[in-house]
């Protein structure tokens, strides 16, 4: 199978997207999720096949979960695909507009990328919620899920494709690669003649194929050990709620804490604290400069080789004594610190400092690395979170799937 | 050889610069400067040795001139840098400042990318120029110049580096690669453990290299046909010059006039017009419906398969008559309109058609396609023309060597 006609259809479809309207972006956004609803018993009957199919080849009963559609779950799909109907939509508007000497007004104007490749694992809502955002945004689709969904998918982007019609909108606007060949993902990768951006959506080894095999610029996330440092000078009854809250709210997240940085000066009385505080919830990993303080604590391991760069997604939490604000900076410079990190401090100095020299697409003051997120910091949606420095940083809503173009406008003017 | 130790040492420097003030960096380039002027000597005799290699390999009297420095470039040189002081530092600027509902400040700074990789041909004044722009930036450098100049780029490393040392800032701040084994373009290409962005400043090969092989973002720019489209409600006499302009002022620009399109309705009274206009000047490339108005020119060809996808960077101007501004904006998709195009119209109706439907880095109304450029555009330097879509699109100035991290500060807050 060759992806070029899909690349050629795409590119068409992002053309005419690119000039449709806001209010009809909106009205094929109100269609699909009106047909999801409609559409509902055909969709949960394919996700139950690829449920029974995951059953027999073994998923666990996590995935499984992650994997599975009800009435409720696509309601609230729908619900999203609503949401987005009353985002701002951020093609057209005009930045940095300004009248230069000669007389040519010059302004950016935001416009859609064209064509974004997306490639995912799991969760069935991904399929629409993409979907959705890229409408919004004027940008035509490639979408490639995972095998575990493929029929729930499949019947998805049926629901996708009759609702553009219905819209008046090209059905190429959102394509899905059914052929599970995965030459087909690395053949997606190097389509730069129509594609614009590739978003994985998945593990870090997802993003490290991406990385490695696109000629496209592809959008690297997720991945990123999060610090948090208690300062000398910090509220240590406060601090505790806002560790607990990083490492337990919902462990399983990119944002949540990975490791505890605590300053020598409190950390004898700090730590047992800590023990008592998490109780029975949290396995401890220390080095030796924590043991003695975490020697009360139900779970503790010695901190292998390794172990300060392992994001855990789990109950689990690296402790470790620092001398200073200093040795927690260098730690985290040696420990991927990219994602989320956060200082607990009541030392202005020291909160600039480490919001300075933490080079991390979010850095907090006293408060929790789980903040970051699209919908947290207001962006109304969340399409993927970079960690990244070009193009966007961090949580990237729906202006992060446009582009700009310089618009110059003048009176037979040229260049002297 | 190893870059590896190259890019630790260019990270370290970028942890470094990523802290300076502005007054340092601006004390490091001012040092620049005037050390360019102190060794002048050893700097003119470096290039002497260039260029005389150059003339034994036989290299045109055109592109030994490209190479050439004397007192008069140097001065022009130190100049630049001179001048990239008096630019805004657009490193800790704050953007979308705002307080969310839970009392938290959230901010958008921005920082330095960290490491960018620089690979460019010929001229030497671009190893300084691209050293000056990071340093302002706050970015490390590591630079890959054409073996056409490397004595004189060896001895300008050494000023640069000298004087870096002079500011109390790391010598690794900019490094080159001197060995001229390939192997290390590619080496560089995948440092991607150290290197943030790459630019390639160089031709279409070049930047199709770095686009298949980097696993690092690369910033595509440079190519596209630049294409003019005469509509029939235009200001025939005025938009002579413009094309004019746009075609002779300077056609080794990547953005002169490639293809000029002339609406039906006028191309019988413009095009004998124009033949006047341009006189001798312009050898024309035209498909037939434009011959017949063509047929008083001194130099005329029939155009052929793929003239009209060749960026001629010479007096050579494509021709074609087309039935309206929709076949107009057809021929631009067809034929690579990505960079820089225009419309010379008095139809607002057909102004912003243009400017919405073509996708082109620029676009512009009544104006010549030669002002795509960071110094037309006030933007005071330029980094590079981009013509992808992430990240920055067209000129680039300082501000697109910048990231931005998220910053929030609260009082012990906790995700709800």
């Amino acid at each position: 199978m060759d992806l070029t006609l899909m690349g050629k259809a795409a590119k068409e479809a992002a053309f005419h997207l690119s000039t449709a309207t806001t209010a009809q972006k909106n009205q094929a956004l109100a269609m699909i999720a009106d047909e999801l609803e409609a559409n509902s018993e055909a969709i949960l009957a394919a996700n139950a096949r690829d449920i029974e199919l995951g059953r027999q080849a073994g998923l666990s009963e996590a995935l499984l979960d992650r994997l599975l559609l009800n009435s409720e779950r696509l309601a609230s799909i729908a619900g999203d695909v609503r949401n987005v109907i009353g985002l701002q939509d951020p093609v057209g508007s005009e930045i940095d507009s300004r009248v230069l000497e000669n007389g040519m007004s010059l302004s950016r104007r935001r416009v859609p990328l064209g064509v974004v490749g997306v490639i995912y694992e799991a969760r069935p809502n991904v399929t629409i919620d993409i979907a959705a955002l890229c409408l919004k945004t004027g940008n035509a689709s490639i979408l490639r899920g995972g095998k575990e969904t493929f029929y729930s998918n499949m019947e998805l982007v049926k629901v996708i494709q009759l609702s553009l019609k219905k819209a008046g909108l090209p059905a190429a606007s959102v394509q899905y690669i059914e052929n599970p060949d995965r030459a087909l993902v690395s053949q997606l990768l190097t389509l730069d003649q129509y594609v614009d951006m590739i978003i994985p959506r998945g593990g870090a080894g997802l993003h490290k194929m991406c990385k490695e095999n696109s000629t496209i610029p592809v959008i690297i996330g997720g991945f990123g050990i999060s610090h948090m440092f208690v300062d000398e000078s910090a509220d240590l009854t406060r601090s505790l709620d806002v560790i607990e809250n990083a490492k337990v709210q919902r462990p399983s997240a990119c944002n949540a804490l990975d490791t505890l940085l605590v300053h020598e000066g409190v950390a004898t009385e700090f730590l047992p604290r800590l023990v008592q505080h998490l109780g029975d919830k949290v396995t401890f990993v220390a080095d030796a400069s924590a043991q003695t303080g975490l020697s009360g604590a139900t779970s503790l391991k010695e901190a292998q080789e390794g172990d300060f760069d392992t994001e855990w997604l789990s109950y689990t939490l690296g402790v470790k004594v620092v001398k200073d604000i200093h040795e927690a900076i260098e730690h985290m410079r040696e420990h991927h610190a990219s994602h989320s990190d956060a200082i607990l401090t009541n030392r202005l100095d020291h909160a600039e400092l480490f919001i300075n020299a933490v080079d991390s697409a979010a850095v907090y003051v006293n408060a929790s690395t789980r903040f970051t997120d699209g919908a947290q910091f207001g962006l109304g949606a969340e399409v993927a979170v970079s960690t990244q420095k070009l193009h966007a940083r961090g949580p990237m809503g729906l202006e992060e799937l446009t582009s700009y173009k310089w618009v110059g406008k003048a009176d037979y003017l040229s260049r002297c």
